[in-house]
């Protein structure tokens, strides 16, 4: 019954802020090092969605957000350059830029885009760098390029910026950007050296569900656990039964995870290789993995009710997560059809599992 | 600066909340009349998704949300079938569905693809009914198919249940339902009374974003309006300038909405046609109506920091909502490629965006 409960809350909660760290995850490895931002509060599917995604694609290796919220409740950096509206409230864009680089002289970006990016902008931006930040000894942060062309309108920019004497000037594109857009741009050999994005991260627009599950494998009765089932006519949607344990194994040779391993909760599993995994769906495929070691992923949260467990602060945890993607094979973190993470059954589980369907086979 | 304080809320607020009412929207047209639940909770980004969506679209037309805290909070009727959780803690199906039965007779709706939808769902959903139900003078509401093809399982449990006394029994459906899925199933003669749409809704997911946009049109200064404008590269990007006040056209034959209309927010405006409208993008395109009435929709929400407007209840909401959307011509609202609805501007706005573009414009 508790768990019941909880069902609900637990999947959203689960689903949606993997969701956001998976997106902003393939997002920062298309951009190649260069730090990608989170600015899509504005589009984000509710106010909870904003700071808690924000929060996702800062651990999945986002350098910060624009969302000012989520720093002061989960201490992800807050980032940000300047708003179109900044620069339309004065009379015109270089008293906007000569404002702005007063206040913020150490973290000046200015947004160029709001006019003309190469006939305004950028020769405003130069103009106000010369006579506001070099008088001060400040060296300018960059510009921000926000529609247009960003690989035309970049390269353009660039070499305006280093023959005015900026070559160490950024310069910052947004504008429907994501992994596919940044690794295109990047192709084409856009000058650029940080991203923002937004909507397409926020939402994870281009897969914006994550099927994530939560199913009855068992039933408590006097100490010990009944397995239970649910069919499908699609295979992928049969369940697997029993209580479990989850194992991850890892290459004794590079330290790579190269499958998990999922076993009966009280199952007696080795620590190291030789080990045989049984594909969950299809029944006759099997892999035998050698020179493995296995450590189990499960960590206690609760126990009897009681909360046992320290959660890590969000530095840590982006560490970890970083860590962790960057362990897998690239074939594994390939965009479009990626070869698949072995997420296989022990003899046991399988064994059950079959008994079970062979039990429900109605003819 | 009070107005840029808000934008990111009234911006995520709106777009998302508008988001699910269209998407809602789409699906409960697709179903023709049938009944549409809001199933989708555990898929929702983020709590504040899940309920305020389900607020969405119940707004939009849905009968009632699975979600019982939408219910709770923003009174939208919360409904509900059963779980397979539930059919899976009984040692078999018919055990479950009796339990069930006995719980709630005059609401008795039966999830039958645990196992086997017509080998054992819908004949031990029968026995349930003529066991349980009827001794006790209740009816059954209906069973739920939530896997396997629709279409086909759906026939052959409408024959089932009736041969067996049970014509009054509704079937719903669910399982990954959108707007095009729903009209193929009804196409196909799927014998369907009623549906429950989660992830497709929920996310919006065949298009997330929802872009709505908040942009400084004009500052105020010595309580006059200084007119503002951001350009793009981009034409649609390209803001209209000025205060506004908007209008909506009906038609004086057939009281339906033919246009929008935006013009200066102090400028005399007729209450009847003849009127010029003039297309925002397109500098060329003017339209001119006659047979209209026109009717302003801006409505005061707040004045000097005041809120002076009391907001409806939700059914008056809702009635509005849909009432609005069925006068709508046919065309406009086509899932694919729907003939635009006119949202032009006065001449006078037309001509102060004219004059602006041509003051920017540096060649």
């Amino acid at each position: 019954m508790e768990a019941q409960l909880i069902e609900t809350m637990i999947l959203l909660t689960i689903n949606f802020q993997s969701l956001i760290a998976t997106k902003a995850s393939r997002i920062v490895r298309a951009a190649e090092g260069r730090p990608v931002m989170e600015f899509g509060s504005r589009r984000a599917q509710s106010y909870d969605a904003a700071v808690l995604g924000a929060r996702a694609a800062y651990i999945a290796g986002c350098s910060g957000t624009a969302c000012a919220i989520a720093d002061r409740e989960y201490d992800t950096p807050a980032l940000g350059t300047m708003a179109h509206s900044w620069v339309q409230l004065f009379d015109n864009e270089y008293d906007a830029f000569k404002a702005y680089a007063e206040v913020y002289p150490a973290s000046c970006t200015l947004l160029v885009d709001t006019y003309n990016v190469l006939k305004s902008g950028i020769p405003n931006a130069i103009k106000v760098f010369d006579e506001v930040l070099k008088p001060k000894g400040f060296r300018p942060k960059g510009v921000r390029i926000d529609s247009g062309d960003i690989a035309y309108l970049s390269k353009k920019a660039r070499k305006m910026l280093d023959e005015a004497g900026y070559p160490d000037c950024g310069i910052v594109a947004s504008n429907s950007l994501d992994e596919y857009l940044i690794r295109d741009l990047l192709r084409q050999g856009a000058q650029l050296s940080s991203f923002g994005v937004g909507e397409n991260l926020i939402t994870a627009k281009s897969d914006p569900v994550f099927g994530g599950v939560y199913k009855l494998v068992a039933v408590e009765e006097n100490g010990t656990y009944a397995p239970r089932i649910k069919l499908s006519e699609t295979v992928e949607k049969i369940t697997t039964p029993c209580k479990k344990m989850v194992y991850r194994l890892y290459s004794t040779e590079s330290g790579e995870p190269v499958a998990d391993y999922i076993a009966m909760y009280d199952e007696e599993v080795p620590a190291t290789g030789p080990i045989t995994l049984f594909d969950p769906a299809n029944f006759w495929k099997s892999k035998e993995f050698n020179d493995v070691e296995l450590r189990p992923l499960l960590v206690k949260i609760f126990d009897k009710g009681e909360c046992c467990y320290e959660s890590p602060d969000i530095e840590t945890i982006r560490k970890y997560c970083i860590e962790q993607v960057n362990n897998l094979w690239d074939e594994v973190k390939r965009f479009e059809n990626p070869h698949l993470y072995y997420v296989d059954l022990s003899e046991a589980l399988w064994t059950c599992k079959q008994v079970m369907l062979s039990e429900h086979n109605i003819k």
